[in-house]
């Protein structure tokens, strides 16, 4: 179980590691937005998304011996390239299992960091199995996207930035909007600003029709997303909330909102003309609810994860010539 | 005449205003690159551009009285929008001189941060004739963008700030590598540099054809470009060197770097791929020159300043289909 004392010590690990990203803003979104806003960038993370911090929190976590064995995980990109560059900088092997619909970019870029990446066809193929027999065969340590506490407290340390940062703006009361998939983001973050902001509160945000933890956290129950396909916000398409990351969430997050994948897609041209930075579909779930679903929002400010940043040119070029 | 002391003095006044933008890396950038290299991500700075530290530096450091009376500006758009907001932050009204023919985006935010802006056609009209007559009939202050010591004073603070970052990353010798149009950025730089980081050494870079800092870097004489058209890097199209700048560079610069529109545009791809941030094609000179000249080049690391990312959505978007 995640705890802050985790969180605390994931930071101590990853300092000197890990980019502190800049808090943005502009007053054309505080326009757009109806109040003030801020962008936590975790786009501009090493590997473009947060999920380098939850990799090197894990890997640096691992006994010596463990690690050396290297490690294994399963990733639709982006925990992909955060565990890839986390081994690589530990000076050891990973293996890296993605569907073969993975986006491009975020394939290669796992290979360049130097991982072993074995696709499998989602559809027909059983990710679990080949993972199980890969393990077994070479002694690998499984890293897990999301229900694993070091990873959690990894995630957590975005929250302790935001609390940091927040309170050199002068902000002390905010609704805390974050990308959700399995939930180790939201919930890392959360665990942080109980302990370091307590005016802050957690808001999950996810796609249109894979909303499972808005439903679950309205139901209390685990709901499920009926389907695995049709948005482009690849990052954060999960089946359902985690076991560890769910507990975290309905104590301490409020209610969820979904957004559609238009509202995503006018949310990267918007962050490309008024912040300058690059957002993925799935990581501008976020900001895109700060944009347009201000009527669901309470607090006078609010914060938005922009949680990465890895997005094929083909998909970033649409968004633009749609909405830019 | 500025100096290390006025630099200083500006990082003080700009404290809590400015933001201090993020030192950017990539192993694939130090790939192509074949060295470590570094982007000091201007872009990320308020309107856009390293130019609001240069306006709010010279407001901040008017008579309260002359301030009031109103600010006016010649610009193509980043010293505008650096100026306008720099202006609108004070309460102070600001009227700014644009080229018809500038980047729409540039006019528009102009305008939005609440500047009034007069256009004149820079075939037929005579810019100066304007802004002198502007000027006297309104008691408006004028804000050179770079002949000007406390404009210069304040684009110098990005010089503190990467002989900082440098030093936090380890980094004690580097060429810094800056946009240059009329050198209030470069020569900024290097005075902050030489007295903070001895060990660094700014070079110049300009686009093809537009390198008269290269040229009289190395005659001892102004050169002038023979032609102020024809290049995509709108933001440091400049007849000839600085009054004030060019002794500075003449003192401390190294040999400038001329750069082709098309290697301007290459490197804005790789960094929308590379480091998710948006520069614009003069902006992204002096990454052009870190990632494509590297022949030219002395030190194993280098740091290549991204001065702006204020660039319509169709230049963007060309350079990623041509390049991405």
């Amino acid at each position: 179980m995640t705890s802050i004392e985790m969180i605390v010590a994931a930071r101590a690990r990853l300092q000197g590691t890990v980019r502190r990203t800049p808090l943005l803003s502009s007053p054309f979104l505080d326009e757009v937005a109806g109040r003030r806003l801020f962008v936590k960038a975790e786009c501009l993370q090493h590997s473009g998304s947060f999920k380098f911090r939850g990799g090197w929190s894990a890997l640096s976590g691992l006994d010596q011996s463990v690690r050396n064995g290297g490690v294994i995980a399963f990733s639709s990109g982006n925990h992909a390239q955060g565990v890839a560059l986390a081994a690589r900088l530990h000076g050891v092997p990973s293996l890296i299992i993605m569907p073969s619909d993975a986006p491009r970019l975020k394939i290669d870029n796992t290979r360049a960091f130097g991982a072993e990446v074995v696709l499998y066809d989602r559809m027909n193929e059983d990710r679990d199995a080949i993972g199980a027999r890969l393990a077994e065969e070479r002694g690998l340590t499984l890293i897990r996207p999301f229900d694993e506490p070091l990873v959690i407290a990894g995630q957590g340390t975005v929250g302790l930035e935001i609390a940091e940062q927040a309170d050199e703006e002068g902000v002390t009361d905010s609704e805390v909007l974050v990308p959700c998939g399995g939930g180790g983001l939201s919930s890392g973050i959360a665990l942080a600003l109980e302990a370091s902001a307590p005016g802050f509160r957690v808001r999950t945000c996810e796609p249109e029709n894979f909303d499972d933890t808005a439903r679950s956290l309205v139901s209390g129950n685990y709901e499920r997303n009926s389907v695995m396909t049709g948005s482009i916000c690849d990052a954060i398409l999960t089946p359902e909330p985690g076991k560890l990351t769910f507990p975290i969430l309905q104590r301490l997050a409020g209610k969820g909102i979904a957004v559609t994948d238009e509202e995503a897609l006018r949310a990267m041209a918007l962050a490309f003309k008024r912040l300058r930075i690059v957002i993925e579909p799935g990581g501008a779930v976020a900001l895109a609810a700060a944009l347009f679903h201000s009527d669901v929002l309470e607090s006078d400010t609010v914060i938005a994860v922009a949680s990465g940043g890895n997005v094929d040119t083909e998909i970033f070029a649409a968004a633009l010539s749609r909405f830019g």
